[in-house]
């Protein structure tokens, strides 16, 4: 095949849809006023701001009262699990339960209010990354003030049991919050459904704008505020709010949620004959569950292989993939997700993520398959680490 | 003259220009990629950010690795206090200078640390809405971790003596930060020349998109996260990095900076077109100083008729202005700022904000010029305020 390129990091990034990108253009110049504002030019934006939360909550199940609009996944993260630990603590309640699999938005505010004096029960995960509603009935305590457990995995894609963890923390009295950042247009979400009472979701990760995110939080619960200032969002989230960042935002969760099914089906499609294909390569594996995962990951390990120079060589052919979360690319460590499955250290070092959206094509796959063979082969070539495999040093395990 | 649609609320948001649009549009679908991202796409994205690090470093004269992207001005606020006021703690300091007429996204951060066991001084500003270095210096402690003054106020527009208080700081050896979002782009500012440790900003002040803003940090300073997560911004800020918003941020600062000296002239001589023809309604004053202040800053008040009422008497008009700042409209409270200048109650509550931008014409100031007194007018013929005037119940002070 001639040389094209292939993005498929859809995990880390989306481009953004026609749709979203129509309905942040007139944010820029003609509906710029602030919200706040009395005058009309504010007022017309303040509609448009409604309207907008309108529609995320219609896609998520929920009222539009109890959708709030913040600059990411992250920053939703960060309020929900603080506002969760601040609630317990007034009631005594300082135990949180979360997974050890989770990403660092959470997992660092978790690391902050352990140094606050919370503790914090992180759940292993199955190997092949999962964990039951009845491990997370387990942990919770009388003083549990939280659980949060991510939707689906970043890098693995698998999808946890959300609904039964949601009435077991439903039925245990604690509030129940998840990163659904990775979920959240891909496959359906629905809080009341759920029993989630805390939602994170991040536009960019289903064809809106980078820098704008929105959380769910279910009516009566208290949410402090993260960032102080003016009176948006209900004085829970001040600064003036990202008015075409939220058009793009809602106009890509509505487009996205009108197309899931049928996204759902051509991507577990694709997903599985690039898994299929790839595991012809020897000495392969799948990482996470084959079933459980979002319709467009495909996370493998490629013994002897590292992560690194797979992103690198497929690169120059033109392949945009990754090793595991963009947010640690920085990071020299193997992923935190694949040692919390029980991966070997040198199988983690050895993953590659695809992530497929449904801007990609079959000829996109066909692509893959024809070069992927190719770009693990010259990596290992160069690798001691695959020499080390060739010689016996270290044992064969996939 | 026929009627227009004069926006002249620039202090609360601006429309964006289209050389910011120009900027963003490429990073929509083509640059869209995650900077955190190893493969050609995210890497292309991770130049245009460093690019863009440069020309708002330039633009504030200091080096790139001092600038950090937030989600705004008020998230800069928040971040840039919080920072200071744990380095100091960590040291024995627990005190904080301000002033009793900062944006709420600084009072509140300061409640909120109040609460935390810090001690904060309140410095009350005179009657022309000015502080002064001495007043400063002389509330200095031992025990200051921090010196926070806004640059210019974001209501009566009143420029601080920021220089001479960056050095009393530097002297005393206390960490400075200035709210500048409504300076930066619109006044010199220069962070080594001005003795400022740190600084915050917002884009849609100056043309830029809203939901996208910086934080200077000098080198040195340590920076606290209040997002957790990732490791964007040297693990300072998580978050994938909004390389649209960040791109028409830099776009529009280097245009202001570009025709800084111009718009300044233009919009100075505007201004004071505006408050010479407005002064000249009977019963009316203008609040702050009148020449220590932005060049398109008009804050007037009108005895005997409420804001609110004049702001949507003028919208009738086609005029769109605020009474004080919008992220305060929903509060019935008249401004703290007119307050905390010393104006009774009834003057305070009488208020008009004009803020003109570069967008003005001449034609939008004779417009108002017009209108504005018959506003003013049919305002009062309904104000039960106005009659307590008339009928001497209140003696006049304007």
């Amino acid at each position: 095949m001639e040389k094209r390129t292939v993005y498929a990091d859809n995990a880390a990034t989306t481009a953004m849809s026609e749709r979203a990108l129509e309905a942040m253009k007139p944010c820029f110049m003609q509906i710029y006023g602030n919200p706040s504002s009395l005058h009309s030019v504010g007022q017309e934006a303040k509609e448009l701001l409604g309207a907008c939360r309108e529609k995320i909550a219609a896609c998520l199940g929920c009222e539009p009262s109890e959708i709030y609009f913040t600059s990411g996944g992250s920053e939703a993260d960060n309020q929900c699990i603080r506002s969760a630990a601040l609630f317990g603590a007034r009631k005594g309640k300082r135990h949180i339960v979360s997974t050890a699999f989770e990403h660092h938005a959470v997992l660092h505010t978790l690391d902050k209010l352990k140094k606050e004096g919370f503790e914090v029960t992180l759940l292993d995960v199955h190997k092949n990354g999962v964990i039951t509603a009845e491990e997370v009935k387990a942990a919770i305590r009388p003083d549990t003030a939280l659980v949060t457990v991510m939707y689906a995995n970043n890098e693995i894609g698998t999808i946890q049991p959300i609904r039964e963890i949601g009435k077991v923390c439903r039925e245990a009295g604690v509030i129940f919050h998840t990163d659904a950042v990775q979920a959240v247009g891909h496959i359906p979400v629905n809080v009341r459904e759920d029993c989630v009472d805390m939602l994170s979701l991040s536009a960019h990760k289903f064809h809106g704008p980078k820098g704008v995110g929105a959380l769910y939080c279910k009516k009566g619960l208290p949410l402090s505020t993260l960032i102080e200032g003016g009176a948006q969002e209900k004085g829970k989230r001040a600064g003036t709010e990202n008015i075409a960042g939220i058009a793009g935002m809602a106009a890509a969760l509505e487009e996205a949620c009108e197309n899931l099914g049928a996204n759902m089906a051509r991507l577990t499609a694709m997903r599985d004959r690039l898994i299929a294909g790839l595991l012809k390569i020897p000495y392969s594996g799948l990482n996470g569950d084959p079933v459980r995962r979002l319709p467009g990951n495909v996370n493998m390990s490629f013994e002897g292989a590292e992560g690194e120079s797979l992103i690198l060589s497929a690169d120059a052919e033109g392949i945009c993939l990754s090793s595991g979360s963009a947010c640690t690319t920085a990071s020299l460590k193997p992923s935190h997700v694949l040692m919390s499955l029980g991966l070997p250290h040198e199988i983690a070092h050895c993953s590659l993520r695809i992530t497929l959206a449904d801007t990609n094509t079959e000829e996109d796959v066909d692509y893959m398959l024809e070069k992927l063979p190719g770009v693990v082969n010259r990596v290992r070539s160069l690798s001691s680490l695959w020499d080390d495999y060739v010689s016996g040093k270290i044992p064969h395990v996939l």
